[in-house]
Parts: structure tokens; C-alpha cells; sequence
């Protein structure tokens, strides 16, 4: 069961995944920004996720391997632009595979009775780009690492 | 006189600015990514630039203020996210009055016969957002730019 949410409009550039987590705003943010827990649930459930760079602070930049079960690794990286505690971060990211499509993420985390919407935006240089992600089962690996997120805030 | 073209479609996120310079592509690369030059062709004429930060290499910070004849500073900036020397550069960027309006700009140079047309992507994180650079004549400073660029790759 998942209560994560998607906006992939026709014809647009974006990707908008929302979820709610039953947890403070502080709590999602340092869980989504620190580098011990990204193996705990970032990724689909079928990859384990390796991080070898997360420097969380304007410039710093991040670098996430996804390795499959038969050894085989694929790399996902980029820079943070801002890094605005709790409310939100934005960093750029490309798998290494096509380097060229570059796309801008923003997390941006709102606070409601105890409660925090999780709102990740991918904004890509084309719908093409857009399109290839979506194609390439983007929002699934989304929605698992949003289920997986849910589990570790439950068991903090 | 401007040969700059702009293609800026309803509904999409994204700006492209195009210009063909009578240069070697290692020539304009260079000329685009040196902060000494940047204030001889950097924005529209009638504001003066200043580079306060410009550090090209991935995770890189740049920072740029333009200021008009009274003294008013309006600053840009971000970081890049990757540099392909001479091929293209990729760099975030937002005006500091709207930090949250995060863009992602893709310059990427082509060589044919001597020449080199020079493509600057904007992406912008909603239509609105890159409307509103429209209307702010986003488009008038690139295309100023660009001219001031022509004269100054003439020079060298």
C-alpha cells in the first residue's frame, strides 16, 4: 500500500511525487539529508544503494550507487544549489549512463498538525527526458523509496 | 542588430537561446567561463556587472551583480554541476529576490567551419516561473549579452 502521489502532466517537463509522513518536519528533513540512512530507503526495493558522497550544504555534491543482485552498479549524482533546514533543499542529479540529461530536483517539506508533506519536483531538459524516466520505472523506484522512507521514520 | 533567436513555447518550462559566433569553439569557451570577461558582455547594457564568485568545476559556486545607475544591486548565482571544457557547461541559477524560482541552465557550444553556435537552455521549475523571467525581460538581457559577446570575442 502506498499513499504517494504523482503529477506527470502531458506535454510538461516535471515529475511531482507528494507523500505524508506521520512524523515533525525536522525529523523528515534530517532523515532525508543524512547519508547513514539513504541505504535504508532510497532506491526500489530490489536494488541496495551505496552512498559514496553527500555533502548536504550549497555546492557539496552527492553521489548514490544503486548495485543490483548481480553485482552490477548504476550511478546517480549531482550538486546541491540550496539547502534551507527543515524546509527544503535543491540539487541538480543525472545518472552517469546519460550524463547529458541533467535535471533540477526540489524536496520541500510543509508541517501540518504533526504531520509532514514530503514534495519532490524534478524539472528535466526536456519532456522527452521527462518521458525516458518515466519509461525507465522513475516514479516506482519513487513511490518504493517513499514506502521505505515511511518505515524507517516509523521505526525512530 | 541581433542574430540571437529565442525559442520560448507556450507551456513548456524552458527558455532556448541561440547565437552563431564567428569564433573557434575553444575561444568562446573560454571567453564564457573566464570572470574577468564576464562583466565586458555579461547582462543588458545598461547595467554594469560585478562577479563576485565564479568558480567553474563541478560543485562550484558563481555569484554575479548587476547594477544600475543608482547604485541598486541585483544579484544572481548558483553552482555548476558539470563543465566539459569546451563542450558545454551546466550550472543552476536564481535571481537572489526569488530563491525559490531555482533554474537549470544548459550552454552547450557546436563547432561548423570555423564557427561556433552557442545554445543556452533554461529550464524552469513551473511555466509561470519562466514567464515571469519573460516579462521581466529575461530575453532583452540575453540577447544584449549576446551582442556584447560578439564584441568582445571580435576584439581578441
Amino acid at each position: 500500500m502506498s499513499d504517494t502521489e504523482f503529477v506527470i502532466e502531458p506535454g510538461r517537463q516535471d515529475i511531482i511525487m507528494t507523500r505524508v509522513f506521520g512524523a515533525p518536519r525536522e525529523v523528515v528533513f534530517r532523515a532525508v539529508t543524512d547519508p547513514e540512512l539513504i541505504p535504508r530507503w532510497w532506491g526500489p526495493h530490489f536494488l541496495t544503494t551505496r552512498v559514496d558522497l553527500m555533502e548536504v550544504r550549497p555546492g557539496g555534491r552527492w553521489r548514490y550507487v544503486n548495485i543490483d543482485a548481480r553485482g552490477r552498479e548504476y550511478a546517480f549524482g549531482g550538486v546541491y544549489h540550496d539547502v534551507v533546514a527543515p524546509e527544503r533543499f535543491v540539487r541538480t542529479w543525472a545518472f552517469e549512463g546519460w550524463p547529458e540529461d541533467v535535471a533540477l530536483e526540489t524536496v520541500t517539506l510543509v508541517e501540518a498538525d504533526g504531520r509532514t508533506k514530503y514534495v519532490a519536483q524534478s524539472v528535466h531538459r526536456s519532456v522527452e527526458a521527462r518521458d525516458a524516466i518515466v519509461r525507465a520505472d522513475g516514479p516506482r523506484g519513487g513511490r518504493e523509496s517513499m514506502d521505505r522512507l515511511a518505515e524507517v521514520l516509523a521505526s525512530h
